[in-house]
């Protein structure tokens, strides 16, 4: 895991110790945690167009960058109680999606792997 | 950001200009793609127990690594899309969560801080 | 409820009872399921502009009826086990919503109404 | 279509006319907030044990009640802006899964049907 990665899921771990809250953090807990907070994410462009999306008020900024905290402190906790490495993980990914969509018959196109 | 995200931010950035991807990712459009790899997360605890979500099977395993691979890679992308920093955004978001979540009276509490 | 929506209810009901699978249909884990098929709802349209939501192929219009069949079956699921009728719940909230929302101030607007 | 849920689709057409909402209402926006709406509905549930899932207080099931005719109402919209009869599709659905989930080889089973 990178450096800022590994000082959050530290930090994250003394947190919980300090609230005895490693009894509500199943895996299972963490998962439904992560999807309501990407909801949140969510919730800010639901009502937007794709170009005003691109242009967040001020405001709006703020509260993505707050949203996309929390996806991250549950992604990294999640990924911590599970034993695995995010970015490690991410990488490998990547590796796999370059042989899914080659650039060459991807290019320009929104369509799933499996209809290319 | 961290050296890790780092190299992810740029590794996609990479991977979209190959691709010419860049007119798909608009923040609306990962942020739908975010929760929609934050939903395929979920799936793989739905029916388990918190107790199994703890013991996962190799097999389960490694699709949750694989999940969090995407939600990870596609955080990475739309944060860079807005210029946000996830981790110091994260760490920000802490300081807060420190606040609204008193040790003392968060302890072994699963309520939230509205009605703490 | 409806009976459309009864006639639903008592076939999960009867489908539930036949593969002792009440023992899985926790409220939780209804939620979950829920949000599941939302998100696989969500997915056809991710990469989508909003004109091509308005049109989609034969294939997708036939994707998006499956799911959203399954969102409505959890959604009856749910209510059955919370013991909550959704059409009423619905149509109070319908009335709320006028409230929140008067038609001369909402006009043309896609803010909430919290900052209407 | 059940004479609830049109009942509902007529109001929901009145709703928007009345505001000028429609030109709001596109396929992948609706899907957005169906799924936003969904993680409200599962934000209740995320710290609880699935025992107390199954008991919840007078104002968790009047919050369960809110967030399960937020759902129903984008559900019932979506539909009716893809021109599909949720009702139909559900049944549809349910005897597609009586296939996949013969009763004898799901009993007592959590598995998915590629696994079964």
């Amino acid at each position: 895991m990178s450096a800022g990665l590994e000082g959050l899921r530290d930090a994250l771990r003394q947190f919980a110790a300090d609230r005895d809250w490693d009894q509500f953090h199943s895996p299972k807990n963490l998962a439904m945690a992560l999807s309501v907070e990407s909801a949140e994410l969510l919730e800010i462009f639901q009502w937007l167009t794709e170009e005003q999306s691109k242009n967040l008020s001020a405001d709006a900024k703020a509260k993505a960058a707050d949203e996309i905290a929390d996806v991250l402190l549950y992604l990294v906790r999640i990924a911590d109680k599970l034993g695995i490495d995010p970015v490690a993980a991410a990488r490998r990914k990547m590796i796999a999606n370059a042989q899914k969509y080659p650039a060459d018959k991807a290019r320009g196109n929104n369509k799933k792997y499996t209809e290319l």
